[in-house]
């Protein structure tokens, strides 16, 4: 049977240290439920952090999406998936899982997949994010947008209103 | 040499009847310019009434990436581009326009394809749209977003700037 | 009505001299029918050749379907549709095509794209190929792949079988 | 660091009997080295054979790369990456894959699969498959495509020549 996967979406080379200790955390606890962490795969941003998170914790398992076949990928990386469609693997990361968590500021290729999230009918968790993209989204998609203030909140709404939902 | 293309992008079924008229007069205004309409291709809101303006002009020409075989396409489509890969194919219409209009209310599918143009370094014009996604857009890449509030500004604009630019 | 659109496809950098006139006829030949020529667009081979080919012809109308942005495109392309998925965009090439035209040698990325267009009942002729991979392909597909000996009856077959068929 | 990952491709609802029992052994064999089987992900054929396989041991991994979001999916999938791209996934199996194993006879799909490894410069196993493919495919590239004749020299192959390679 399928494993439980979640995408952890966010900035790569312009994320902010606070952001990128966030996204570890994330990937650390997503690893812990035993879950799977699926991110664009890259050796960046919240893609590195999550992934370097998750690794952390033993027996974990993550996957990427990587944008083409010359793409630095990050070594925290199990299953790398290469597409070889840039911008157009967005679309993947976010049917293949299970629940989205957008972490920390939302930038042009983050707000591309809550929407595409969104619009596929995945419930988007956005963690540590502006209050405009929030409000944006939300307006959009008020059922599916889910405002989490911290990590803990993230791990608890996912267990309560995904797994179990 | 290539032609001139202008991508136009909004609502399908929920396309209101104000944002659809505006939608077949900016189709009609890009074809008396003699530039390429390209849309999503459908037979529906703003691809369709994009389509019959600019259809209703004499050697006009439209092509629409659609998203996959079985989709109803515009009967004002010329070149009907078959993508199979459904909300993938949004990259491929906003990197194959030289400058993007998105028309009326902005919906996920169309922010998501803002959102990819912006980060493909594309101007987009948001003519009718909505305050927030103005305001969200513009915030995220401030020199290319553009609000436009007519089909004349919108043509004006592109000939200055992007034509001419 | 969306145009009648012939697909040409074949090799790139490796294409002989022989298999490029061939090509250059072919493409002039379908412009001549007023069909669309669809290719993969690329400055190279028979693709450089049948856009050439067609650009020699008034009124003729060209689409390129390239593989990513940076590639080097060719100047007889009128619309070139950008995918930025490399090898993916095979299948978008032989969907949008109402027939698929095999120009000379069969190499990897053409032996990949009869094989998709074969998958999706597409007819595929084969025109001046080895003997080798119309064997293998008529074997797999015997009613949909059609060996021709020439432009002039590559042109006779599709304006008999496909468009009046 | 990345698992390796072994592509198993071939026959969806026309495999024979013959083809999937050996589809079975192969998934089995591959998970008993500890490596990750990739297929199409379908329930079907040699996809659902060699996942069955492969399930059929101890912390086994498989990963399934499907075509859109309604394909009946393999119960013994464990990672399902969802596409929507239909065909064009194809490009995404072989570029994800270590080495390719085509099992059993080859149709069109898999041809297409076959091409495009090849392309990419990854070897490609050819077991059981007809006369006829390995002879076009290793006319096209004659160092990367290996005939074997049982699964046990598929494995000592891969084991000798790619991972220890």
């Amino acid at each position: 049977m399928a494993k439980f996967i979640v995408g952890v979406i966010g900035q790569g080379e312009d994320a902010s240290q606070g952001d990128q200790k966030l996204a570890e955390e994330l990937g650390e606890r997503i690893a812990k439920e035993q879950w799977v962490l699926l991110t664009g795969g890259r050796e960046a941003g919240i893609m590195q952090a999550a992934n370097k998170g998750a690794k952390s914790v033993h027996h974990s398992l993550t996957v990427g999406i990587l944008p083409n076949v010359t793409t630095k990928r990050s070594e925290y990386v199990d299953i790398p998936i290469l597409t070889d469609m840039n911008e157009a693997r967005n679309n993947v990361n976010v049917l293949s899982s299970n629940v989205i968590v957008a972490c920390g500021h939302v930038g042009l290729g983050t707000a591309s997949e809550i929407a595409l999230a969104l619009k596929a009918g995945k419930t988007v968790l956005m963690l540590g994010g502006t209050e405009n993209a929030h409000s944006f989204f939300s307006q959009l998609s008020p059922q599916t947008v889910i405002r989490v203030d911290s990590v803990e909140q993230t791990i608890n709404f996912i267990k309560t209103h995904v797994v179990g939902g």
